[in-house]
């Protein structure tokens, strides 16, 4: 791909993550609107609008992972862990209204999205590990119940539209439920 | 209404959880089938398939706020707390569907839904509050965010499709978060 290919299809990707997160049902016109180019330079890079909102699910889900990989060198793996289980749910309004728009079109996250989304889910989990290596979250806790959790706050925030302050209310009853037995 | 059509609403009511909570997306009907009514008296009694699904979603509102001020009555209140949380999460994944069709359907729910929710919220706040006096839920807690809690393990339940064991452990993470502080 050309250096200008390249630039228009980042462009087109920052656009559609903006306004499909904001709006599920907005079209790939308001997409090519605020990347600057052309409808026809959209349909060249992504042929349909499932093409287009998977590519940004699977930019999404990467960028977790990439963040999860980056926190995982940190020297206070209690401090990562949270940090990272934090950041998702904040981030989930968005990227869960990108999950949506991809179901109102019809589509199931397909092969790209899912290997992007196993690889977030590895990266947690290593995560999760260290802070309990390092005593800082409970050891009987397995992943699942855990991911689940993470999930499962991310949908609730985003569902109830919950203020920032109660959100973090609620995620420090999360934390405290997660924390060492003594 | 006569005796005989108030027979073929409910009937007609309790086909359409069952069908619409296995899949949102079924038709009307595949709900007059099941309900052993021809379509014509579906429509008699729901001109829409948003009304139908409106209706539903209200009844299941409604049982669970009448569940709650039955469990108010309890004399064991964290003990009933607890099991209405578990009872919400549990039966969530059908429920979550009627939602998911209406929003399908083009529609957000409507005012008879709304004050079933907001019947349904008050309920369990007062399952919150008499928990938090016998001690068994930490005094802390406000009920937003309780609230934002159970939403959200209904959901990541629902989403994660999550086996019962996995649902349990889960559950048992958040109940040790919202216990009394020592």
């Amino acid at each position: 791909m050309r250096a200008d290919a390249r630039d228009n299809r980042a462009r087109i990707m920052t656009a559609a993550d903006d306004v499909f997160g904001r709006s599920p049902s907005a079209s790939t016109d308001d997409v090519a609107r605020l990347a600057g180019v052309g409808i026809a330079t959209v349909f060249r890079h992504f042929p349909t609008k499932t093409e287009l909102l998977e590519a940004v699910l699977t930019l999404r889900l990467e960028r977790l992972r990439d963040r999860a990989l980056e926190l995982a060198g940190s020297d206070d793996p209690g401090k990562a862990f949270f940090e990272f289980f934090t950041q998702v749910v904040s981030e989930s309004a968005s990227k869960l209204a990108i999950g949506e728009a991809l179901t109102a079109a019809g589509a199931a996250a397909g092969e790209e999205a899912r290997a992007a989304g196993r690889g977030m889910r590895e990266a947690f989990n290593g995560l999760l590990t260290a802070a309990q290596r390092a005593g800082a979250v409970r050891s009987d806790a397995e992943m699942a119940e855990v991911y689940a959790l993470m999930i499962g706050a991310s949908r609730g925030a985003t569902a109830a539209k919950l203020e920032p302050p109660v959100r973090d209310r609620m995620l420090a009853l999360i934390y405290d439920g997660l924390a060492p037995r003594s």
